[in-house]
């Protein structure tokens, strides 16, 4: 069954975590550029990160073609020496995910995301054509259905879900962004109306801020898509990290941001708090982005089977709420082997000399300084440092 | 060249980080019991695991049999339906380990830990007989040389030690314990010299502690094989978390145990800081244990590049000290690009409502104590708690 | 100059500190009813508490008559044997301000605060008279101006303004709100403009919340008033306690209310801040409320002093941004000795086994529970309980 | 009855708290200096603090003589204008302190602190003739026991303890070290030793280090003192503030010290965790120094009012363990009436941005270093400071 299906009747649909971030602690991602070339340099990697998420759960499995446009490819010069073409990589993409997707119940996701050519201020065209390429190779690759995803501006997600509406696929679309809306200031509420208008039968957010915050943000959009009377399902993918003290542009301006992030990498059970809160608000696609792991991943399933009716395979080797300490040695780690105890708990950190909150970079950095900045980066970098150094 | 030759020659050997951790997490080797069927059950997870680690840096590719000794998977009641055998699951751990080496410069190592007939009070001719039994596959799958490893009682580890000479083949014996000594209050200079008389020629310690403490460890079994004119090499293999906060029985009495410990994960960084330190002191077999995933591995391989003169595989995706994010549009990301960021940085961990540090469950039993529970459990669990409740 | 001269032409006015948190530090207020009979009681001690806001600057001593309606005292029973009356306690405390105020250039406000006559229920005439019995006291001993302070609701805090007004005295009234607004959900704008419209010449908040969130709402009032184009000065009178996790009703609920708050105490260094946030807001009654010491009060007016031209008589004992450090014998200590250290410094706790925000109790409370708590106490705690529990 | 009759009998002597930094934050002590001329410029604010102890339930009165020696006095210009003589501060502060010690039931302890003359190696008749001279003061004004307090140096203690011993009077002595002893290396046993072989009656230790750390120390001086088959009585008067994160020379190389300490302040409950401590060590004289303002000197006395069978004065204004908070109009306000919760409640510090713990300046500076810093200042600061980074 395809994803409507699933969606329109009232399935659960679990997705999988992000790979730029997993990959990268395994060796096979760079973080900077965060391209997906080990499709084709190393697809036992990307391989086995999906045959891990489809065990925890997933019932769909992205196409790991993140940032894998041909402008954002050749931009960054990730290529290894022999080049790698960017049709290659999309297209190893393709065939991994629907090899394992077909070693379980997973649909195929082919995805797109924000360009280079955007940011650089070129033109509709342009940028249509960007998103046009990649399709294509979806198309061919026959993929299940479609996810533009990972946009800050709903300007750039409004042409991205036009492309893809042309395939007849159904499309899913989620921004990047926080309850303060996108870098221009519209409103989630506004966003989620623009997508569905402009064709995506499924809207939310991924990236970029924390469980709570992502839900927070759906809620913008669900009761925007109320008061315009539209209809669409909701997607939710957050990061697997605590953010609270994100800005308006998310994780990417905390300190922590990319290679210190550890101490707010969630536990499994703030992602099965998550999974409830999500279902409660009635986002019916679940699933996870950057730091997201597959123990993540069989959490959100763990805490869902109620209602699903089944466990994921991995939780075979998961005992729910940490009932496989039952049996331990040790009497007062026996005594952990309940839902109250890991309920409760409130993990240290093991870090006295750490706080708990960062102020973000950047902080107050409007939009109008980043375009300035932009246009002339050599005379306005100092600038706008000045500007930002004032602000905090 | 074999790992003495390495050793004797002052070549840096980087080891592997811990593969039950890392594979709980990726959904294979399920918490609590923590044995390797996985072996046999899902290969393909396992050497993707080793060919992470390889790539990373790691010259020592361990056998995944920890805790892979018969009386242990039988207690447990691990296999899966059709009966999985202890023989299968070492032998299948050998041919994986030696299939990823021969990718690259890795020796294989056979490795025993820690078994339940000693904490039940068997006699030596029982227990070495479990050793002898794993020794029996690691000498038909001819691995290079053998680790005791995960030992708390010096007792135990010097009865593996003893078997695992017999073969002729080199032998390290790692401890888990900290500077306060083993279970029986032995001291970590007589653990070491009792080891190296028993005929190891690596000694120190893995898991149960941080970084940190475990260094602090090593310096003192360093010191007892000074005072008691003994020579060894000296080795290294702590957890990725930072357990400042740990009693005398290390991380497992923390409330966070097993699945709390996020907040506590170690920054690459402060794996850099490890090696370093590590090295200073003279260790020079270096790796990790739980929480080391393989870019902890490769921060030791980069922070010794140095002194060994090259980089590791993995490190093709890694700019050294974050200077892969100098070419990022946001000017403050691109800030974040240099050494002395990432050196001071003191990361937050998003948790306000979280504390620092927590109190080790078990605080202070003591050996008497813990005997008595394991004789007649029934009615001294009660008794204990009493008792540890009274010393909180 | 009366305080309105003082505020037309420009002044700032320093306010003092909160008497009752001060004095039960002392052992002259107990916790929990803080009434203020130790005018009668201990009148020394009373007296040089004002002393030490005039030398720390204060340029208005609020009587010691905070929770001295007749309703309150008798209430809680807190006479000693012999039966202080409520109306001795107002005198006394008339006498003792003037007394002090007299060795200075300071001002005497008569204050009245909150009623439980109002939360019972009972009728405007009835608590009106309650404020009426005060205000004789207060022209008999003709203070300089009148307060109307700590007010949870404004409909009661206009009742007080206006039996205050009657006098022909000028009258200041503050709320202890947030940005939420009042019990009843009244904005914070709308507050100021119904006090300023009942006849206050002065408005603000006082108490309930950190200086931070306090200038957030008085920010709030001036916005409410320039839209109802209305005028009227500016006044803050905040805790000296950082309470960033407050709910809407303030610190109170705080879990550490009332005898764990020490962790929360405001640095000199903090209290400045406030001072300069607070002027560049345009309030120019600048003081505080629960926690300020008289160090406290002297910072506002150090950290004002280039304004005001002059420092405070107490500041003879303290020097500027720590430079009566720069004698000291230890270097690093000598270092100290400079704005850039203390304004950059992030006090450490010294408790790392405690978090760094508390969930408040009673979060989400609505007022028709409270309502319903009120009427029918015994049946319904229990389900007010649960209720919370259940919101939690 | 005396001092030593007291102690002889069984009885809990609890002493006063630090005056130097309560009358800092009173606006009448200058931080830096923290000599005591307020005993002549301002005796009405010193009779009050004196006057609070006592209703506290202190049982001595310490004249308010800190840093009094006419050394001290000179070299740091405290006087005001018309030069108050060192004699004149001297004789108030015992006029003062007898004043009020009639009010009530306590005994004027005459006080001597460690003088700069010893810190710039004068000789000991020089140093000796300094404490002779206060010692004048004191034996004219008929004290009824002498405290030589606040020692880093053994030897200078020792010297103090000589002098104070001719008065006949008994004499008490504490030193302001931790566990590592002082600063030239003696442990807390051996002072311990050589201060009762001096001629002191009471040993212990005073300010530098928290309640905790403290009673470690005296522990320590307990054991030597046993050892060496002496007798004493034992006495602690630590600050109220936590400090774990102390290295050898205690509070003032923290870099909180002096103006950032107030996240580090006890609550009421954590002195009566020390009082209980304290008592259950066998120490009998059990009081505060810096940071304890009266309500933790009244903790002191609750605590232990069951073994001595009566409360302070001011426990009238304070229920035990918050029970009077029983009748506020809030339920879970009311909740906090017992004793389990505020036991058990971790505070929060409303600082999500600052850490836990801080490391020390100076930490790990030798004495080496120190003395070749005060021989040739200009020179060797700087190289101090690059050895104490390197060290870091």
């Amino acid at each position: 069954q395809g994803i409507l299906e699933r969606l329109d009747a009232g399935e659960i649909v679990i997705g999988d975590g992000g790979f730029v971030f997993a990959l990268e602690k395994r060796g096979y991602v760079k973080a900077g550029p965060w391209t997906p070339e080990a499709t084709v340099e190393h697809p036992e990697a990307v391989r086995q990160l999906h045959r891990e998420f489809l065990r925890a759960g997933s019932n769909v499995l992205q196409t790991f073609t993140f940032y894998a446009s041909e402008d954002k490819l050749e931009n960054r010069g990730n290529y290894v020496a022999e080049k790698i073409s960017c049709h290659k990589v999309n297209e190893a993409a393709c065939d991994i995910a629907r090899e394992v997707a077909n070693e379980g119940d997973a649909l195929v996701a082919g995805g797109v995301s924000q360009t280079p050519s955007y940011l650089s201020c070129k033109d509709k065209t342009e940028v249509k054509a960007a998103f046009q390429k990649q399709l294509e190779v979806f198309m061919k690759k026959n993929v299940d259905f479609l996810i533009a995803e990972y946009f800050e501006h709903v300007e750039e997600a409004v042409w991205a879900v036009e492309v893809l509406k042309e395939s007849g696929k159904p499309v899913a679309a989620t921004m990047c962004i926080g309850p303060e809306g996108d870098m221009h200031g519209v409103s989630p509420g506004q966003c989620a109306v623009q997508l569905v208008k402009a064709g995506a039968s499924i809207v939310g957010v991924n990236c970029h801020f924390d469980p709570e915050t992502s839900i927070e943000t759906v809620r913008l959009m669900k009761e925007g898509l109320q008061a315009a009377k539209l209809k669409a399902h909701l997607m939710c993918q957050p990061l697997a990290f605590h953010t609270p003290d994100c800005g308006k542009q998310g994780f990417i301006d905390l300190p922590e941001f990319p290679f210190g992030l550890e101490p707010r990498i969630a536990t499994r059970w703030d992602i099965q708090k998550y999974a409830r809160k999500a279902y409660d608000l009635g986002i019916r696609f679940i699933g996870g982005c950057c730091g997201f792991e597959p123990y993540h991943i069989r959490a959100i399933a763990e805490e869902l089977a109620p209602e699903r009716g089944f466990l994921p395979e991995a939780s075979e080797k998961h005992g729910s709420w940490g009932d496989n300490l039952s049996m331990h040695t040790k009497p007062w780690v026996r005594a952990r082997a309940r839902k109250e105890y890991w309920e409760n708990l409130k993990p240290a950190s093991g870090r006295p000399y750490c706080p708990c909150m960062s102020k973000p970079d950047g902080w107050g950095v409007t939009r109008g300084a980043k375009e300035l900045m932009q246009q002339k980066e050599a005379t306005t970098e100092q600038q706008l440092k000045e500007l930002f150094q004032k602000k905090k």
